[in-house]
């Protein structure tokens, strides 16, 4: 019996946008949900109990960096991720395949897998789809990930095709070795670049595939937003209704509140973590810079509206001067606001959703966000 | 009135090790006590709520620093030290001249004060002992300590009393301006550089001055231990007795062993935070680098007789890993737990003086001390 399940609870009745509600065997997770990203099985600068405070069902892994290091066979010998960094929530782990592009310079691809080069030491690897299941498998996530060949924003249709048509017989092959759902669920993962119609047909043939989820790659990968925003209502139609979908490395404020509105649940992103550990705070106005002199004297809280622990105990001052001092703990406080911030995002858009008002809050959140926030607007 | 006391509790009946309870206007702290140190408003990649469960009644913070950056004005703006960093235990601050000693180039030091440039940005400041006073005054310290001028190990006897005579007269001028010990205490630091008969003078001196704490400044400054050792001795009998003895700068397992052995009550040091960023993890048997091999497939905690959160939840191996891949959790973690060491420490130092056999204790413990620990005698 599959450990996996995944309920409709309310349905917008405007916009494509919903809240569900995903068991696996860690965790219940509440739909829309964003995943904050522990690459190397350590959300950076944070403790699991942290994480569990701001709220995560669910964190995410990169099996590219842990299959690096420390190696699969240190993890085995663990016990598994979970085990491995002490987190007994949901766990997700994605492929490989995304690192594989863009982090490897010196990589070939052919139907048998990928060859490539190690971002740590440069050593030559080699990976097939069932190596990539395989090493998920000792992972011991809930969710497994599809290994897929991503593209670029800008190639050509044919050459975006091979890659479309690869991913999809890689699949093939890595649903053949993932049939037990009782303790880990594969997500198939739609590709097609910024073809319109390579993207419904991936969507159309991916979706056989999908037992309990659906994610969409090769998405936020230097194209303008509106580019993305236009795949994902072309895609909408063709997702199986009754499985979440997850669109992978997006976490922005504004894409998680356009991403909802159409039809997406999951997200995950390093982005908060990232431009956290460089003074970038994340506000519903808009994003701020810490580092920015104006904050030498402001002893208000980045956003006097957030119920997080940087909010609840530290000024803008104070963390100013961590940042520009490069104290670890400014990035610490910085990165509990920003995935709090995202947490409390979700809530926000759930009580829309419930309220079946989502399509008001789109508009009026969207008129009033900045991707560089003005900072007196903030609360 | 005096916002602070100290009480003897109880004193060893052979070796000068004593138990007291020294209370300031923000908490009430046992000797023998460790203080962490938060060079900028902050004890490295922690937070104040961590720093309290491990322990700690006290911090430390550096003037030199917070004179720099972020400024007196911002600090007096915020309130103070406490109010800037959400601290409500204790804190002691230094004055800046061992710092000006240790960090900065080009310094020149009169009767009138020093002259030295900034290790921030190399810009030039002047400070006198009555500057040293008042910025302490405005960070809003429990305890302030003296503006003195070090010698480093090696230099002329002639030099060394001149650096002392000059800390002496400057000690005189910072004790006029500090006359109120309703919320600051003053602490005299003695000085005397590694001669027997400057640090005798240099005690009887200094002691004048003493009000409810002295402090033994410029040791552990290059010097071998068993000088430092020697220099102690020497100073025990000089004392006064009802007040506790602080030596400056020392941090190390084996070190607060044999300070409490010659009477010391206080301690402050960077070393364990420092050390812990590059993986090397205290015991009571010894330092040990997790960083080595032979800990990759270690399942084991730190010490399985330690009670912090790392030795709590993660292995060697976790820890190692995370070290190995410059992830800030992992100096985290060891940082905890180095500080937790050192908080054990004094617990069980307390534990034999209490029960009067400090000098059994004593030569058992630094029997089975080494710098480098034997791991297979770790518990």
């Amino acid at each position: 019996m599959s450990g996996f399940k995944y309920e409709v609870l309310k349905n917008d009745s405007k916009t494509p946008a919903r809240i569900g509600r995903l068991t696996t065997p860690h965790s219940v997770i509440e739909t829309p949900v964003f995943m904050p990203v522990g690459t190397l099985a350590t959300v950076k600068a944070l403790s699991p109990e942290e994480i569990k405070d701001l709220g995560a069902q669910i964190i995410l892994a990169n099996t590219y960096h842990l299959y690096l290091r420390p190696g699969t066979d240190v993890i085995e010998k663990a016990g598994g991720v979970h085990k491995f960094m002490n987190w007994d929530r949901s766990l997700l782990t994605d492929s490989g395949g995304f690192q594989i592009f863009s982090l490897s310079k010196l990589r070939k691809i052919t139907d048998e897998g990928c060859t490539f080069s190690s971002v740590v030491d440069g050593s030559r690897h080699f990976l097939t789809p069932e190596d990539a299941m395989k090493i998920q498998n000792i992972l011991g996530s809930d969710i497994m990930m599809a290994f897929d060949e991503c593209t670029e924003s800008g190639v050509s249709e044919a050459k975006a095709r091979d890659a479309m048509e690869r991913t999809l017989r890689w699949l093939d092959r890595c649903y053949k070795v993932s049939e037990d759902t009782s303790k880990q669920m594969l997500f198939p993962i739609i590709q097609g670049n910024m073809f319109k119609n390579l993207r419904i047909e991936s969507a159309k043939r991916t979706a056989e595939y999908a037992r309990c989820g659906i994610a969409v790659g090769g998405l936020s990968v230097g194209e303008p937003k509106p580019i993305m925003y236009e795949m994902l209502e072309e895609l909408y139609p063709y997702y199986p209704k009754d499985q979440p979908r997850y669109l992978m490395g997006v976490g922005s404020v504004d894409c998680l509140v356009e991403g909802v509105y159409r039809g997406i649940d999951m997200f995950d992103c390093v982005l908060p973590t990232r431009i956290a550990r460089n003074g970038t705070a994340m506000t519903f106005r808009g994003n701020i810079n810490l580092r920015n002199a104006r904050f030498k004297e402001d002893f208000r809280p980045i956003d006097s509206e957030c119920d997080c622990y940087a909010c609840r105990n530290y000024t803008r001052a104070y963390i100013r001067h961590l940042i520009i001092s490069d104290e670890i703990f400014g990035g610490r406080l910085v990165s509990i606001h920003n995935i709090r911030t995202l947490m409390r995002l979700t809530d926000k858009m759930k009580a829309a959703i419930r309220e079946d008002r989502f399509k008001e809050f789109h508009d009026s959140f969207m008129a009033e966000y900045k991707d560089k926030a003005d900072v007196d607007a903030i609360p």
